[in-house]
């Protein structure tokens, strides 16, 4: 071969590897707690496994703090940057190396393509506006936040808030899905709501999107009814609140399961009544049916209800007794749910839903819930 | 008033009283076991709360045999018409003074206008034969018969037995419901196939059956999809011995309901395939999603596929040291299911059915299970 040939195909086939390489998609995580942890351990998976796909480096965002380690007070990004352990918050887990915990939040939004959002609700509108600007052009985003915002005239969506404030389209994940047992790799299912009619970038398609999070132990269903996926992991936690009361009470097994069906057709006509949800994402998901499943035979929901029925003790006092303080959701998210049906005048068209706040907040005695649905 | 007008208003009273009479719709049991039993009490509380709709007594049929009781021995039909009680197959459940215990099978079909058939499913083709020419004109069945008959080349209903051999219309009854705790009176819901459209006689409206069962303790939903109702509660059992090996195995309850979710599916397309059910009627209703929760939480199957997880002991021999020689119907289900699916050449179709055969018949080791799937 001529040097002049050699030259001009040496050139070519930099430009080939400049355009193969600027196609590929970059993952960033913003968050770096247990699920948040998780989620870039898979994503580092894949962008290892998918190389003609993924940029091969994961940006996580972790808050930088300072932890003792070994003896020494260190920052948390530089341990898990040298062992791949996170190890304040998924304690025991290896994560693939080329997971790169980032503290500057702005620098892991400039660089994704598909940004994850993996972080406690109330951080959600102060990280938008830091990002605001400093994000890529037709990026999308996925949200894996848990729950929805409700108030008295409004319910609103992570994913919604996350799209008006940074502009990005905003998709959802979630289903049956502890962080610690997806950590370890325990088999499960999640479903992503993501609808690529709605997207602003059409290479970000659904199959794409599955790909950054599918594993062999971690199996992705994409589905287009965005509110739906994120709703269903919201109404679960009344639900379960109401198993647990049945649980309180021994009622048994089928008792328990007519209270699951009943719940989950109050989460479908919730669904469809305000969001326009296809029925079959509760029903026939995991975000749906799988992830109310799980919360009623083990969650802390359940357990807090069994022992509200038990011991007669408030659901607050049980909060501080049986979760260190932590806020239990179920409650919580039945009194916002309650508030809002009573603005939009609905509140005896979801008996079960009313039920859960009656006994939980105005001493309707438990054994009366199967009276009132 | 003159002695002729009274005869007259008599008269005229007595038509009316007649014609009254006659519209009321009797009520008959086929079986005495405890969920036969349990399913009588339902109908005689039914009989007294709706005294128009139906006829005071209910007709038990009982099996005779003698049984001792308080030092003598004593016919068993004569027992519970004397106590209300079967003190052989129901104990210590106090049944309504109107239902009667009948040792005469023929003369309970000859009466009723809805006969329930509740017996074990060995006996249904015996039975059809008995009771053939001594039934009413237009009378209607209902089979709370759990399962399915399943041949390589064939799958059948016991609802299609039965009307194939007496000629009666036949609907089918089946939801998350264990007799005794049915026959305590906790509350449960349950779904009835019934399709008036094929049924031959019009008086019996949907609701009109659904009123010789629903109690406030046994809710009742009413579907036309009849195969939908009868294949939930047999398909169920497979997926309870899959659920089981996932907590033999302990992998948790984000596996367990994974599993649970990817079974219902598998019902679903099975329904599909061979009946052109409807899929709700699996994802949405208590002979479908419940009962499969029930059965997974609690029932002999999961209890069974958990110890042959444990111990690596065969089936049978769990079968004998557990249920005391009862068969396990999960595991002769996926039997009789897979020979059938390999008669249709679509073993391949249904990957969970398919692995619980190969762990529980052909040495599949358990923890292949999700692999499979």
């Amino acid at each position: 071969m001529s040097g002049a040939s050699f030259n001009r195909l040496s050139a070519l086939s930099h430009t080939l590897q400049k355009q193969f390489t600027s196609k590929r998609v970059s993952v960033g995580v913003i968050g770096s707690g247990n699920w948040g942890t998780a989620i870039a351990k898979i994503c580092g998976e894949n962008a290892e496994a998918h190389p003609e796909l993924f940029h091969p480096q994961v940006h996580m965002w972790m808050y930088e703090e300072n932890v003792e380690h070994l003896g020494e007070t260190r920052k948390l990004t530089e341990i898990f940057n040298s062992t791949h352990e996170n190890i304040k918050y998924l304690k025991g887990v290896q994560c693939p190396s080329n997971v790169y915990a980032n503290p500057d939040i702005r620098d892991v939004g400039a660089r994704s393509d598909v940004l994850i959002w993996v972080l406690p609700h109330q951080f959600v509108v102060r990280v938008c506006d830091q990002l605001k600007g400093h994000l890529k052009k037709d990026a999308v985003a996925i949200s894996c936040i848990k729950g929805v915002s409700v108030s008295a005239d409004r319910v609103r969506l992570f994913s919604d808030i996350i799209q008006e404030r940074t502009g990005m389209y905003c998709g959802v994940l979630s289903g049956a899905n502890i962080a610690s047992e997806v950590a370890k790799e325990k088999f499960c299912e999640t479903t992503i709501g993501y609808d690529p009619d709605n997207s602003v970038n059409p290479l970000y398609t659904p199959n794409t999107i599955r790909s950054v999070f599918n594993r062999p132990y971690f199996r992705v269903q994409v589905v287009k009814d965005v509110p739906g996926v994120a709703l269903g992991g919201a109404l679960k936690n009344i639900v379960a609140v109401a198993a647990g009361i049945i649980d309180g009470l021994e009622l048994g097994d089928n008792t328990k399961s007519a209270i699951m069906r009943i719940g989950l057709a109050e989460m479908q006509k919730f669904g469809a009544m305000f969001f326009d949800c296809d029925r079959l994402t509760m029903s026939e998901e995991s975000c749906g049916i799988a992830d109310l499943i799980t919360t009623c035979l083990g969650g802390r929901n359940r357990k807090c209800a069994v022992a509200f029925v038990k011991t007669g003790k408030p659901m607050h006092v049980l909060e501080n007794e049986l979760l260190n303080g932590q806020k239990l959701q179920g409650a919580a998210t039945a009194k916002e749910v309650h508030e809002f049906l009573e603005h939009q005048n609905k509140v005896d068209e979801f008996p079960l839903f009313k039920a859960v706040y009656n006994i939980v907040f105005k001493n309707l005695p438990p054994n009366k819930l199967l009276e009132a649905i």
